[in-house]
């Protein structure tokens, strides 16, 4: 195992970002920054198919701000918590574009991140990221019928209705071409160990991924990461989740309080949408970073951000023969690079 | 989308390759070639942590055989069939190996080789890749429960109980170490597209999966990949899905009849065991190709080969919403090295 960061063997750039997003997360502070929101069942007779009809949407969005047809991006890489995640497969079935799947549950966004970056070694100019979540095909998987309104726990998480898709391309010219004044550049790749504390308790992810985000980041901060010049931005801990990791973190001699916030506490305003200990899902962290940290990146009012996707790795049958709950956290550096310097550099 | 296919950046060489298979695995013709064979039940209380406890058994014995210990692996990319990919996520939380979670169906293990191999331009040096399926696990969680003993249709595949897990180094040093006179080399990667011919059969998932098969040959082919001089490895059409390769193919010009083997059809013996249309699941090309294929490599009775895995996206949800199974197929060529040329090369 390595114990320093893996570096892009040539430049990664973010050069676009699509978020799709349902009624409730409409509803939250960052409502007016999504791309495009619908009813939650975006046309379609099933949540299933509402899901998967998101990424279509998503990718889409990246497509036509992007100025691309599908046949322009090398790979795609996409993942979902549905079972054998096929909110992708069916999702992204209108696209030509060869796809690799990946389950990594709420870390798959920067897990297609890391991929699509180290993929740029190998000569792929553009890779695409898609992920998504949606409550009701969550909901009534891993726990109750939809129906059913089971009481949630305070430590709960309310999966996120969402999909956020993402251009990854090593072009100087597409990163020059995109919006905003400054381009995210993806700098520094460290992929997370599964780490297992025992944790069984369902209603709370937050416990079950806090130590394995705890573990990535003390172990990129002791291979020389650098955590002071940049803000670390899990996804998703929740509340729950948030405390555990400051605290396993101080534990070790690491302060990241007032670096730290978490995309599960972005999305919904809890003085009016009471959601216990926040949101979670494939499509949280991805909407939050498609409209909000990246765009904030790109104008110029967010540095570098250590962006560490987190998942928990369960599913119904375990927890019905009562296994616990191992989680993956998989950290990516992201850092603004000026248009200016990109068009010195030889961009035009 | 690239027509030509990617070149990992460095060479990258199948080192190790350790196979783990199930009681009737070991009847078949290959049965005296895996490297451990149980009982199905690998001394676990349920199916799901046997297939875990299998890739367990099955990365240990490539890090016995490499002679090295997990700390020196850079990477883990794992996958299998049961929901959230938990037998990876189970099964290699003994090892402190950062875990890239993947889904890609019966194709994972082609898909893991694929991303391992681009991986090593991001100066990853070790990446290990292990996949699983296990009758048990996936009969009750895709069809009917075991004990019901339906009667299954003569187009169904028989999921392998069986794991396989490859080393995949590219250094050179590690290379000439291996075992046999030749040391496969992995030199080109074509991943695929997803396809869906309307397929909705869930007792036919050769049919689901051949037009993806015969989309990724016949693109290699267009962007230039040479079909004749390679053996065409695919994982896993079972009888059914590989006539309709043979004929898509030919429909388009292509003959591959001569060249084409399936895994799906090398891991039961029909004489003795029907198991219909021949052998499905993630476990199953992992184990040809790590007993067999691979085997036969290294010792030099094997030229070029070209491993197509296929996969066919679906779950009981979808099949009971009438979905269709759309198919994924990744290619990855595989060539024999000589022992003699590495050295010449630099490697003692």
């Amino acid at each position: 195992m390595q114990s320093k960061p893996f570096i892009p063997a040539r430049p990664v750039y973010i050069t676009a970002a699509g978020s799709v997003a349902g009624s409730k997360e409409k509803r939250g502070p960052l409502g007016d920054l999504f791309d495009f929101c619908g009813d939650d069942r975006f046309g379609k007779e099933t949540w299933e198919k509402a899901e998967a009809e998101m990424q279509r949407l998503a990718l889409g969005i990246v497509l036509r701000k992007s100025e691309l047809i599908d046949s322009e991006i090398d790979l795609l890489f996409a993942g979902d918590l549905v079972n054998q995640c096929l909110s992708s497969a069916f999702g992204l079935l209108d696209y030509r574009i060869p796809h690799l799947g990946l389950f990594g549950a709420c870390s798959t966004c920067a897990e297609g991140m890391l991929l699509g970056a180290m993929a740029a070694g190998c000569a792929v100019r553009r890779a695409a990221v898609v992920t998504s979540s949606h409550f009701c095909t969550a909901e009534r998987q891993f726990r109750m019928p939809v129906e059913y309104g089971g009481q949630r726990a305070p430590t709960a998480q309310w999966t996120a209705t969402g999909a956020g898709a993402f251009l990854l391309s090593s072009g100087i010219r597409d990163a020059v071409r995109c919006e905003g004044e400054f381009v995210p550049r993806i700098t520094e790749l460290f992929p997370g160990c599964t780490v297992d504390r025992g944790i069984t308790d369902a209603s709370n992810m937050g416990a079950a991924m806090a130590p394995a985000a705890a573990d990535t980041i003390s172990r990129y901060a002791a291979g020389g990461g650098s955590l002071s010049d940049a803000a670390i931005v899990t996804g998703d801990l929740g509340a729950e989740g948030s405390g555990i990791l400051v605290d396993l973190l101080r534990a070790e001699g690491i302060d990241i309080g007032e670096n730290h916030t978490d995309c599960g506490l972005m999305l919904f305003d809890p003085e009016t949408e009471d959601v216990h200990a926040g949101a979670s899902g494939c499509g949280c962290s991805a909407l939050v970073m498609a409209a909000s940290i990246l765009s904030d990146m790109r104008k110029g009012t967010v540095g570098d951000v250590l962006f560490v996707g987190t998942g928990a790795l369960t599913n119904a049958m375990a927890a019905c023969q009562g296994q616990s709950i191992p989680g993956v956290a998989h950290l990516v550096r992201i850092s603004p690079v000026s248009k200016q310097e990109l068009k010195e550099a030889g961009g035009n």
